[in-house]
């Protein structure tokens, strides 16, 4: 068997609409935490950019030489302020035109007479890309080269992210374990600088702080590819708890 | 009076925490809202990235130059993960090290006998910086040249956020428009298409499909710097929808 190996992604969310803070972003949390549970695939940046041409081209083009992959979100609709499959095609310097499987599936949902212009657009695009099937609202996603594309709206996105899984390169998952105790960042800062330096190159640990009925506390988060050193982690990371006589909310 | 010009931002969220899915991210909405409507500034970029120097060092670097301004959200505190302050000065080459104003704010607030070095790292900071005060928790966000350094919990960074006005030169508000309609985007789009191109460079219009109960519908966005021109496109646009005898949900 193939020993699995660190395997990293992007996320470029294209649209004004959660630019300009009209609409609430949905997805990040939702591509992240599925890629890292079913293929061991850690997202390392997000872009969110505009609907505009130029932009998208830069962005795509940048990212896909970075990262093992791309996750866009948005604009793959049917109306004019949907380009980011021309922008793709453009990037990577393909053709944009009918895919001919994505105007077949479309044809069929929508039958021959109500397959107006604004749905064939949403055949268009590289016409080099496979297919990302759509069990809710039949217009497929698609992915070309490393760049997988899907659409905005969070409940289409979700009913097709399953279909990614055949086109990914499975790499490590990231486990992660939470302490969660009543007391301030301050408290504990040294100790956890020090558990950090002790495990340096296997082990990630993030503090948050939170409120909760009018007191607060703070989340201490570990992150490693390894269950053992997460153990380690966490046996260190209880005796502080316990030296200091912090209250545990839960680990 | 001088005349407006249009004035942009970026946004640099810096947290694993948000890269990983674990903690949904609330400040880019609260910022891109707060900055349009009483600084009459847009956001074109945002970008969520690690917890690590070097990639903070160079996205510091870039959005610096291609934007007005960069709002940073995250790794202001007392932890070791909290590495923006001394990340910024990195990028711009500038001394990093204890800010006399901040640690007076902070040795106050704490007294000197509670004043841990966990809390008199937040006094740590690009020593040019000018201070952002914060009512909620004391330690202060920074501005450092045209960065803007802010924390990652919500609450404090929404407590904290008219304190930056004072450094930020204002813009032109972009106004915006909404009409929700039930329909599918493919029976309006061409139309929208040609309403867009009248009106190319001064009115951004977007469509987003929503679900209410039960009920497919689209949300057609526009915004403009200018009212009269958002006027106009309302208008074209109602006669569409009255064209083509669509159900308005409301306008």
């Amino acid at each position: 068997m193939k020993k699995k190996k660190k395997v990293n992604a992007a996320i470029l969310i294209i649209g004004n609409e959660i630019l300009s803070g009209r609409t609430q972003d949905k997805n990040i949390a939702f591509i992240s935490n599925w890629l890292n549970i079913n293929c061991g695939i850690s997202i390392l940046e997000v872009r969110i950019i505009p609907d505009v041409e130029n932009t998208i081209v830069n962005n795509i083009r940048s990212l896909s030489k970075k990262f093992n992959y791309v996750f866009t979100t948005g604009g793959i609709g049917p109306t004019h302020d949907d380009i980011t499959a021309k922008s793709i095609a453009k990037a990577f310097r393909v053709k944009y035109g009918y895919h001919k499987e994505a105007y077949q599936i479309l044809e069929n949902y929508y039958g021959k007479s109500k397959f107006n212009d604004g749905r064939k657009k949403m055949a268009k695009m590289p016409v080099i890309s496979k297919l990302i099937y759509n069990p809710s609202s039949a217009a497929p996603g698609f992915i070309t080269k490393n760049v997988l594309s899907l659409p905005g709206v969070p409940s289409i996105l979700n009913s097709m992210i399953e279909n990614c899984k055949k086109y990914l390169v499975r790499g490590l998952k990231v486990h992660s374990n939470t302490i969660n105790i009543f007391t301030v960042e301050s408290n504990i800062s040294k100790q956890l600088e020090k558990i950090q330096k002790k495990y340096q190159k296997s082990v990630d640990i993030g503090s948050y702080p939170f409120f909760r009925l009018g007191k607060i506390g703070v989340s201490v988060v570990s992150r490693s590819t390894s269950k053992q050193k997460l153990k380690n982690v966490n046996k260190d990371l209880i005796k502080v708890i316990k030296d200091k006589k912090i209250e545990i909310l839960n680990i």
